[in-house]
């Protein structure tokens, strides 16, 4: 990623003391990455301190030392513990004045949902002079930034829901207005598959005969995601043609392995590819206990295709519901080909859905042997004509092992399906 | 959190480019985060920088002057991207030395597998004068060390499986070992509950009444964790007494509310109860599609009391496996107290389990209207005596009305089993 020096540099810096315990995932600057990066500018640094005047104050001035842009997330609400407003101004030493614009619509915004406004509010009406001000759409504290000579500041509030907005609208396009970005030429390729090192050393000769390409590999259980972006200038009419290239050798290469070449994730290909050929699909869950179905129905709309299924985690329901004869768990075990045969046959009567797609295995961290180890999965799918089973010996943690198992299945679906 | 300036205060360096971008969450300072906490240290800051030694070398250096203990991780591979180790030496002015005992160790491990070592995996055999060793008991990057006047750091490798091995161990005992820490008194409440502000209101008046204590409220979709920590002394033999009564209080205040004092998640409180109580459970879900078996079954051992159930995203499913009867959906719809009412007694008595839990509603973002908003979700509770429904109105994206529901859900288990 060496040359992306070339583009715009921006850096983010997350308010909040929660976030430097052991409990809360900071996820604000995934949010940021990903609106910069649709306008050409890429993250440098990302720094998270606590609710404390030095702290963020001293962390404040190192990035405004460096960066282009500088986006601050968070500590603008009503409390005490909110300080970015106050240590930033003062940093900059800009006084803050009430607004008295803000003011009104904000008694107007309490008002309006029948509560009383309390004096703490009120600070959140402060604004620093030379900032700009953003609206808040959904909250009560708008967003403020100032620009300054090629370099553009922005401090912007902490919940996703009211950071959002201000993101994809107003920073972005002051942003652009600003500064020139243009986009660094990339193409990206998912493929649903348990070894990096497998599909690297597959495709290592393709890509190191682009040298004016970064390629770069992200495994992320199950998922790995190929990145080949253009080293030198962004503007080259040379590099589509490149990027072009390589991306359909590799194609070529992996097969029906590359799930996507968008931004999609594997659920909502599989929900994508389900809705065009108006099938519908179910499922029984042993080891993932779910997880396929949670993840198909974090898509709005997939009622149109996922009916649902059985969570048979214990060998009764799998017997008595979706058919699986105690002869089969007797003989060979719940975690077997033949219990995830039958399984896949069961739901898909049971539902009365075109697929039936199945998965029993042993997720850990006990219950393995040598010869059943943990990791050990089996799943199943099942159409009109036929009924297929696949074996997995998958590694890594109990959580690894049943996202890795449910990616695994739903991908089976798409292959399928292609 | 004010006072937490009297303990050992840290700094985490996470480095690796495509943590910047906005596909990958970083969790291993949450890692860290959690077994410094546990010998005293607090993290002041955290930061992210990608692969570049500008970058990197900056962020060192400026950590170097704040931190009296620095934790870097990631960017100890054996590849040309992971720069860490050239880095910091070279800041420190610490030449690299191949060291023997390591290559025997390398070789031996690669010998034992069948593999054979590249050249490149010799760079991870190299250390820098004057640092310490951390063995690595799963890979093949092994952790360093400086001890320096009053100040440690460390270098840590970056794949969780290789970091929690080495923190929970040697890390630990080498902070323990050069510094004094001692681990403030606290004590933590957690609770289900959808009102951080309504809990706020609620004991406001206790936890004001205990000016020695910090009290922080953090809210996680559905789940308020309560923090009370200790401001002045470490050792007070006052901290255990007034920090007693305080949660004396609180707990006495908000009832069955609270579900743990301990580190503890909703789902092991609820899966230990079912234990306990040798009761089972089977669920039917709708909206939620799964999530909350696949949060039952994140915990290993959880088919001691989890049968499994059905999804029925479908009506259709509703209709035929759970006995929903096609006029309570014709006249009330699938989203009605009606429903969950009876997909609860249907699960109940199709999986045979002690306990039925069902939910239905409107996860969004569209499908809802004015008389059953986005939001709307009815969760019904069976045993062998009576079926119960609740309703929620619930706020925020599909994801987080899908999670705050299964919480409720299973909070709603917790309070009828206790």
């Amino acid at each position: 990623m060496k040359e992306q020096r070339k583009a715009i540099q921006a850096e983010i810096i997350t308010v909040g003391s929660e976030l430097l315990g052991s409990w809360r995932v900071e996820t604000n600057s995934l949010l940021i990455s990903r609106y910069l990066g649709d306008i050409g500018v890429v993250v440098a640094r990302k720094t998270v301190v606590g609710d404390r005047t030095d702290d963020l104050e001293g962390a404040f001035l190192g990035a405004l030392s460096r960066a282009k842009i500088l986006i601050l997330t968070g500590g603008l609400g009503p409390t005490r513990d909110d300080i970015t407003r106050e240590v930033v101004s003062e940093a900059l030493q800009c006084p803050l004045h009430t607004n008295p614009k803000l003011v009104r619509q904000l008694e107007e915004r309490f008002r309006r949902v029948g509560a009383s406004m309390s004096k703490n509010n009120l600070s959140q009406t402060r604004v620093p002079e030379g900032a700009g001000i953003i609206p808040n759409t959904v909250g009560t504290a708008p967003g403020l930034y100032w620009k300054r000579e090629s370099q553009l500041i922005f401090l912007l509030p902490g919940p996703p829901a009211e950071l959002e907005p201000m993101m994809c609208g107003p920073v972005s396009s002051i942003i652009r207005r600003q500064v020139r970005t243009s986009r660094i030429p990339f193409r990206r390729l998912r493929i649903a598959s348990d070894s990096e090192s497998r599909v690297d050393s597959n495709i290592e000769d393709i890509y190191l005969s682009y040298p004016r390409i970064e390629t770069t590999i992200l495994s992320s259980n199950g998922i790995i995601e190929l990145m080949f972006q253009w080293k030198s200038h962004p503007d080259s009419s040379t590099a589509q043609f490149e990027l072009g290239e390589l991306v359909r050798q590799v194609r070529e290469r992996l097969g029906d392995a590359v799930f996507t070449q968008e931004e999609e994730n594997l659920e909502s290909v599989v929900g994508g590819l389900l809705r065009k050929m108006g099938k519908t699909l179910a499922t029984a869950e042993s080891c993932t206990g779910g997880y396929i179905g949670k993840m198909l129905t974090d898509l709005p709309g997939s009622s149109d295709y996922y009916q649902g299924g059985i969570i048979s985690y214990s060998n009764n329901l799998k017997n008595r519901h979706l058919n699986v004869s105690q002869a089969a768990l007797d003989q060979w075990g719940a975690v077997s080909e033949q219990v995830a045969y039958q399984m896949a046959e069961g739901v898909r009567s049971w539902s009365g859905a075109d697929l039936g797609l199945s998965v029993t295995g042993i997720a850990g961290p006990s219950g393995g042997n040598t010869e059943k180890p943990v990791g050990l999965v089996f799943l199943g799918l099942s159409d009109s004509l036929q009924t297929w089973v696949r074996k997995l010996v998958l590694n890594g943690t109990r959580e690894a092992i049943r996202l890795r198992a449910s990616r695994m299945a739903l991908d089976w679906v798409r292959r399928h399906l292609t």
